[in-house]
């Protein structure tokens, strides 16, 4: 029997969400012939030098940068929306491919927050990925439905920020 | 003036903490000229993945697993301390030696929670770190006098666990 795969959802108001799921990917690709992708549904929220050290593993990563993306405060919701929608159709296609070991969804649950898609279809779609895929959802507000199907799920809580002691962002750590 | 390089804590009963470490240093290297280094002070907390992954970044990553480490449940105390020191003193020496532009002092916190080196002394050491350099301290208990010294603190909170639900640890998630 196959192993199942995990659905893995790191959430909560704090930093590290997407950070920790970067990590999974590159413990994920030391092992042989293991491949993952990455959806990015927000522009932005992958870093350059994240982008950069990720093109040392460009034989087993994909990462698929949606479009413009859609900003946490748009002008433009109605074209907010269907941009979400073509990066949804994109990430249900990569997860019915099944081509990779372990999937990233990162800032998915904003589609589910701001109403861009219907909570059930993306319940539904998790529900019905491969098997042994991993599938690693990221991003604050995860709803309940989302904790009830997940394996394993992590609040990242924020203690303490430096931007309010005044301390501006930071090249290698923030970017 | 020189950025001051920031004390980033990730604390807390959760999974992540370490992998949202290593995903920071993935991010400070695909920055040119960055190095980081990382002081592992509990055997077997950096998996096979990981290192096999750090692999492709051997030019700019230095991993420094300690000894045989110590365990979380451990049999010989005395003997314990006493590696404990010796890795406590190298990473004094990493941090002394100023030669990367990012320290991680995995699992760091058990040196104070298991009263193996006294808080103060690590206090200060984080404290006199030079300048620019970000030191990302990881590990469960993270206490008070940390916390205030540091400048980003994240709190990784267990919300669901798979392990709880029957599912065996897998190669390439948990490994």
């Amino acid at each position: 029997m196959p192993k199942k795969g995990l659905i893995i959802v790191n959430t909560g108001n704090g930093k590290g969400k997407t950070t920790a799921a970067l990590g999974l990917a590159f413990r994920m690709l030391g092992h042989k012939n293991k491949k993952v992708a990455i959806v990015q549904f927000i522009k932005g929220s992958w870093k350059y030098g994240e982008l950069e050290s990720a093109k040392r593993f460009s034989d087993a990563l994909e990462i698929q940068v949606m479009g413009r993306g859609f900003t946490y405060k748009s002008e433009d919701f109605s074209k907010d929306v269907a941009v979400a929608k073509e990066a949804w159709q994109r990430a249900k296609d990569v997860i019915a491919a099944n081509e990779h070991d372990m999937v990233i969804l990162d800032e998915l649950t904003y589609l589910i927050t701001l109403n861009m898609i219907p909570e059930a279809e993306i319940i539904e779609a998790l529900m019905n990925k491969p098997e042994q895929m991993h599938v690693v959802v990221t991003g604050r507000g995860a709803t309940e439905k989302l904790i009830d199907l997940a394996d394993l799920v992590t609040e990242m809580k924020e203690i303490k920020h430096p931007y309010k002691s005044g301390i501006k962002a930071q090249r290698g750590v923030e970017f």
